[in-house]
């Protein structure tokens, strides 16, 4: 059997994340059992959520357990099996985690799943066309459920999510207005992706200014918010909120590290009647067929034309994690392994 | 035509209300018009909402005109009528204002409204079984939508709306938690009202330690939480929120002087998947008739006991106005004209 080289969570953040959390590790890939498949990883996903994880205490997801392989998202190639469905050079998603090959009971629900990769790179689902776009797809469709004509805003809008957001929302005949972080991803976020407007958030040192830039950008108010940092955004945004607007809460990396993050304006929730509602995506399962046909769809026609970050060797990880965290990556974090 | 005296806004308040932001004037009562109603108020409600009103700006409702009677609902008897539908002595409930009597546009949809004191107080109609009683009903049943066995929590409990919520609450088999201010209103909410449990906020100086409160209060954490006041309590709630908990956002009396109160945890919507919704229940007319009449037959049936704290005369309205805002009323604030 292989040798497999790991990445394990070796201690816990105190405040921000750093390369010290984690440990190299290099093992040997275990036999395989009836049922099992050995999968080579060729991509590793990187996503904000796993920063929440590595806390301790009380969140949406379990936290990651010390000393074990970082979870995450994977897609890779079977190079052995043990299971009836599966044959090597078969393309597969699953949850391998942060390592160069994975041992999977296939038969367990949602471990492994073959991918076709005739019209959609294998890189992309772990991003347009998977986790990242579901998120998309379910906060923008089942939370703000925008009309035509209205106005939908999203931050990190360059991002796995946001990108596929904005899209999603021109499809429903929505104006789309990005905020992301440089006039690179800017002009990616129009350009490419083809939103109505985009507000670069680092040329704005609070969400009062933030929010005049907005108002440019969204003249008739804000009618849906897909939230995926928190902070000064959120402020700025709810100022600008029309009756009725409704906010789907994603990802708050803002505050991830622990230190509080207030909503400044929560008045405005009961004055403009907002709805605002968390969500995980992970929760609901029903709608991933559906929201997967419709993205894959708009990236095969070029409607969604992904970004991505490529980070490349395991060993690359942990520096890429943490720049993604500071918004370094533009468009979907990945490391490379073969 | 009798003499009229009213209360009107003089001035607009620069941070907390003042008696000084108020004016009695006398007027004569114009002569009716055909279509048009004479009533003499016999009741005035003080309300929360109206400290918003006396705002200029973008709020959820109309400010209130300066140099014009204060706006509010009453409760009277017809002293006189040119409508075909309205005799002397019919019992009435309206919005005539901080005034002792009003001349009514009877066709004008919602302007007037015939009521029945037979089970029910005349009183009762500007509280339990009027816009308060509904704004409970709306926030309970539309928003938060309590299972039976699980807990919700409101904020002024003793008061108009609080006070219907608890009640509400325990009729779908649900844990009813009061928050209010002081043993006396405490007592009220847990002994008269049925409420399960109640925590004094007077005796908690931060949300942390009125979280630990809530903590024992509601052993299996918060599903539901009726917002009436903003601030500490949000904050202590969210704390002790758990999943898909969802907050009906009603009021935030914390809010209405202008100082921005922010949420201390807005992280806790996405971790807990929480929804939170504004709503004004004037906007939700739909629901009137089956909620007043729930609210009738448990006011008749005893089993909502709303309290009053009664004003005498209407030189008094400007005082007991202010002593709403600072929760020294004990359940609705009603004016006594007659």
């Amino acid at each position: 059997m292989p040798m497999n080289r790991q990445i394990l969570l070796d201690n816990r953040p105190q405040g921000e994340a750093t390369a010290d959390n984690f440990r190299l590790v290099t093992t040997e890939t275990p036999a395989l059992r009836d049922g099992q498949v050995l999968v080579r990883h060729h991509y590793l996903s990187l996503d904000p959520y796993m920063r929440g994880r590595m806390n301790e205490g009380k969140s949406y997801a379990q936290p990651q357990p010390l000393d074990q392989v970082m979870l995450g998202g994977t897609v890779g190639e079977v190079v052995e099996s043990r299971h009836p469905k599966y044959a090597p050079g078969d393309k597969v998603q699953g949850m391998g985690g942060w390592q160069e090959y994975s041992v999977v009971d296939a038969d367990q629900p949602g471990a492994l799943r073959k991918v076709d990769t005739t019209h959609v790179p294998l890189s992309h689902y772990l991003g347009a066309v998977g986790m990242p776009g579901v998120t998309a797809w379910y906060g923008l469709v089942k939370i703000i459920a925008p009309k035509a004509g209205q106005t939908v805003v999203v931050s990190a809008a360059s991002g796995a999510v946001g990108s596929a957001v904005g899209v999603l929302a021109k499809a429903r005949g929505a104006r789309a207005v990005g905020v992301a972080g440089g006039p690179d991803k800017c002009r990616y976020v129009t350009d490419e992706l083809g939103f109505d407007a985009c507000v670069d958030y680092k040329q704005h040192k609070d969400a009062n200014s933030l929010s005049k830039a907005l108002k440019e950008a969204c003249p008739d108010g804000i009618d849906g918010y897909f939230e995926n940092v928190g902070g000064m955004v959120l402020d700025a945004v709810m100022l600008r909120a029309n009756a009725f607007a409704r906010i789907a809460m994603c990802g708050m990396i803002a505050g991830y590290n622990g230190e509080p993050i207030p909503m400044a304006y929560p008045q405005l929730i009961l004055t403009n009647r907002m709805r605002i509602e968390g969500f995980i995506v992970s929760e609901h399962m029903e709608v991933w067929p559906e929201a997967l046909n419709e993205l894959g769809v708009l990236v095969g026609t070029g409607k969604l034309r992904p970004r991505e970050s490529v980070a490349q060797g395991l060993d690359a990880a942990p520096e890429a994690f943490l720049g993604l965290l500071k918004g370094r990556n533009f468009g979907k974090q990945l490391v490379k392994l073969v």
